[in-house]
């Protein structure tokens, strides 16, 4: 079986913001249902695993774009599994246009846990090591943005508290990972959104419920980069925990 | 030139609330893309509309629903012109399931307005009277649910404020329909989204922007609907523009 998959995606209007851009949230969404067509077809999807109570968390995801797909564009996002590891197995993407010419890529880490236990899995050793059979050969691991960052938060300032509604919440009863995507860039002016965004990147920690009440922090890096941590339940004696952090990075302006 | 289209739709896992039924919004985006579609291949799209200084105003939106889409599940939408006023024309849509069975039917208002006086144009006249060519038969015009209802508002009580951000806007700058329904929905509770939803209408009464304080006034018609009404930019002043109105059924619980 081949090892790389490609599907067409198609850009609709109400899925680009007020520049004509589609939404990260959006292209996220294009990227995990990519991932997740590509595993089921290899014996890999939720609905298999889950027979087995074995389910995907994920842990990171980062997006870098040259080029983010506009009002009723036609793209496609090609996936692959880079590497298999005990706890770990990391997944890349690639976003072209329909010409096949690279507007950007993406990489993501997922573990497996086993859903009675909440336990991990070991990814290297499960289903007879079935996984490693679809790691791609490093010529075919063409996904040019750098790995995933390290958050360091020292002085970051909370700018907005939020309790999760029913739109948030997924088939799992836990606020989905692309609505965190959408709240954190909500956090920015229509100045600061009409730059784009050059690279979004996010690491998932704990999960969040339907009612709990999410804290949104942030801390500027530069001129062009903003780190979020979102954290949940605060109180007056406890910092909560924290559910997410992600790192923004604007298009620098062509002025 | 066949009056009625079908459009295939696939409901994808993130498009599903946590009963795993689809998210109405995203089932009211389904319709809209049919409808621009529909109207695009008849010469009536929004891209050609605008070099004429016209655009397509949504007044009404009303789904009924007697199943719900689920996770994964493959459907279809089909959409037609019901009737052709001089402000005003109607388009209806019926929802079903892959083998063609009924789940549900939905009405819908629009207007048109000249871009630049912000007029209402003559839906009659305009180019010639085309539109009038696509008007379906009345055999041809299954919709078996009511027509759009009346609201009146008397003791409605405010529920919810909250500041459109970033990904309420669409491409012209305006809160887009859809955002609408998932922030009226999120007002209720689990257990009333638990229920979900036989019917959902809305009208649209005036457009609102980034920035805007939008508040939620709900009133309560009996165990089973429940009407809300959107305001935008209430003070101590003023009462603020009606937005939006909505009606909300919930399904009757099978005990």
């Amino acid at each position: 079986m081949q090892k790389i998959d490609i599907y067409p995606i198609y850009i609709e209007p109400f899925h680009v913001d007020f520049t004509g851009r589609v939404f990260m949230g959006v292209l996220g969404n294009h990227l995990l249902n990519a991932a997740g067509n590509h595993s089921q077809k290899r014996g890999w999807g939720i609905s298999a695993l889950n027979e087995n109570h074995h389910t995907w968390v994920l842990s990171r995801l980062s997006i870098e774009m040259t080029e983010m797909p506009r009002n009723y564009q036609h793209c496609q996002v090609s996936t692959w599994v880079e590497s298999v590891m005990k706890l770990f197995t990391t997944r890349n993407f690639a976003i072209k246009d329909a010409e096949g010419n690279p507007m950007g890529y993406a990489r993501s880490v997922w573990a497996m846990i086993d859903t009675e236990t909440r336990r991990p899995c070991d990814l290297v050793t499960l289903y007879d090591g079935d996984l490693l059979n679809y790691v791609v050969s490093d010529e075919e691991n063409v996904c040019h943005i750098e790995g995933h960052g390290r958050f360091r938060f020292r002085d970051a300032q909370l700018v907005r508290t939020l309790t999760t509604c029913y739109s948030d919440i997924d088939i799992n009863g836990h606020v989905n990972s692309i609505k965190y995507i959408e709240h954190i860039l909500n956090l920015f002016s229509r100045q600061q959104m009409e730059r784009g965004i050059k690279r979004f990147e996010i690491a998932y920690k704990a999960e969040s419920y339907m009612g709990d009440t999410l804290s949104f922090y942030v801390q500027p890096v530069d001129d062009n980069e903003i780190d979020v941590e979102v954290r949940k339940n605060i109180s007056e004696d406890s910092n909560g925990d924290v559910v997410c952090q992600a790192k923004v990075r604007f298009n620098v302006s062509d002025e």
